[in-house]
């Protein structure tokens, strides 16, 4: 972690639509964008272009509301097609307030209308629909870091990222929802500070650290700019995915 | 937010002591990092450092538990004479488990034990001294940009950081307990995506996501590099403190 960390956007990056391969899509990015991977590098993906490659497309027109997405509806005064969506996309309804859907998405994180967007996708009046969060981002994230590996020699650590709201503070930040290629949780327990107490309990979530370092950089409008390049972090390898990120449910005092 | 994003560290960082006056150590050490303040600069400072030049030290020896304090102790599992200090440092008490105790700090943020800090600081085992959180972040952050204006003819923007727990998710981040010259919400409420739609709600938070981006370039060991430049991410002149962060109580679905 010496030296400086560089968040490097990949600038004109193209519109991503369903089938289109990322991995490719980002080598073309890279070279347009004058640059070339090495070794250490990490990715920063925006969830929406992984979502919209792998066509997580509802279209609103085809949901058929159940009597408990009526009920969400009428309590949070959402369409009853998203809010069936919602319930589709999640294990349980931790908060509903006028507005406001907080769930625990089925990949397990705690997530304000279960992730599902409808901004930055072209809303087509007569059918609207709506873009819902990649189906395993962490196989997702492994599938990219091997395709890139495969193109370009270099296997560069992956975190796809997405905003979301918190307890206690306002306003988003970025979080890591999949990764590959690095321990998102950087153990330090054990380890020694520099007056050489024994550092009790560290353990920074450097995937999201990452990811709202890259979040920042994307802009809102991600789509204008949703891959980052990060460069001078130098993780370990690490063979495994994000589930580290998300506390027990029975750890967690705040649900 | 075009171009890339650059986290420098202050390589070498002097150790700080109580008195000691940071804008001064800071110019010197980007003199010794040959580094200048160019304008748009941000400057982010772990809180530690803040806390030690303002002497925010506890000895142990001289605090007295009350009844309250002895009775929390006994529930975390703790010092009394520390749960003593979280009391004093808190507005209320949200959460006790056996190690932890979350509380609403003072200055109004969500933290395990205060923030009240053990690592990083000598341990006289004779006597054991803790590290509270700065008085006033904001006020010390405003103060400290004041005087690098003064010094240096260019006024960055400051944050003072600090790693804090999370609800539902595993693991530290940075977050901004202080912050001067920059909103630390930019809110995009009202723009529109490149699609031409509303942006609903959008407010990165981004003094927090700046906090968290440094916070790793700082490491865990922060004394070591207590100090981080961020270079080009340009964020409009704003006149006031960090409060827009904090979730007002009635707004907060989770406490």
């Amino acid at each position: 972690m010496a030296g400086s960390l560089q968040l490097i956007p990949l600038v004109d990056f193209p519109l991503v639509e369903p089938g289109d391969d990322l991995a490719q899509l980002i080598c073309t990015s890279l070279a347009y964008n004058a640059l070339d991977l090495t070794p250490g590098d990490i990715l920063v993906l925006a969830q929406k272009i992984v979502s919209k490659a792998e066509d997580c497309y509802a279209l609103l027109s085809e949901v058929e509301p159940s009597a408990a997405a009526l009920e969400l509806a009428s309590q949070a005064n959402k369409d009853p097609r998203q809010a069936e969506l919602i319930l589709r996309e999640s294990r349980e309804v931790l908060r509903v307030r006028p507005g406001v859907v907080i769930v625990e998405h089925r990949n397990g994180y705690v997530h304000a209308n279960a992730g599902i967007d409808k901004s930055n996708i072209s809303i087509d009046q007569q059918d609207p629909r709506v873009l819902l969060l990649p189906h395993d981002p962490d196989k997702s994230a492994a599938e990219l870091r091997r395709a890139l590996g495969t193109r370009t020699g270099v296997t560069p650590q992956i975190i796809i990222n997405d905003s979301a709201g918190r307890a206690w503070r306002n306003g988003t930040v970025g979080i890591a929802i999949g990764t590959a290629g690095l321990n998102p949780l950087f153990n330090q327990v054990g380890e020694r500070d520099i007056f050489g107490n024994v550092l009790e309990v560290t353990e920074p979530a450097v995937a999201d650290e990452l990811a709202a370092a890259a979040s920042l950089v994307m802009g809102q409008a991600a789509e204008a700019c949703p891959v980052v390049l990060v460069r001078g972090a130098e993780f370990p390898e690490f063979d495994g995915g994000s589930t580290s990120l998300l506390r027990e449910r029975s750890m967690d005092m705040f649900r």
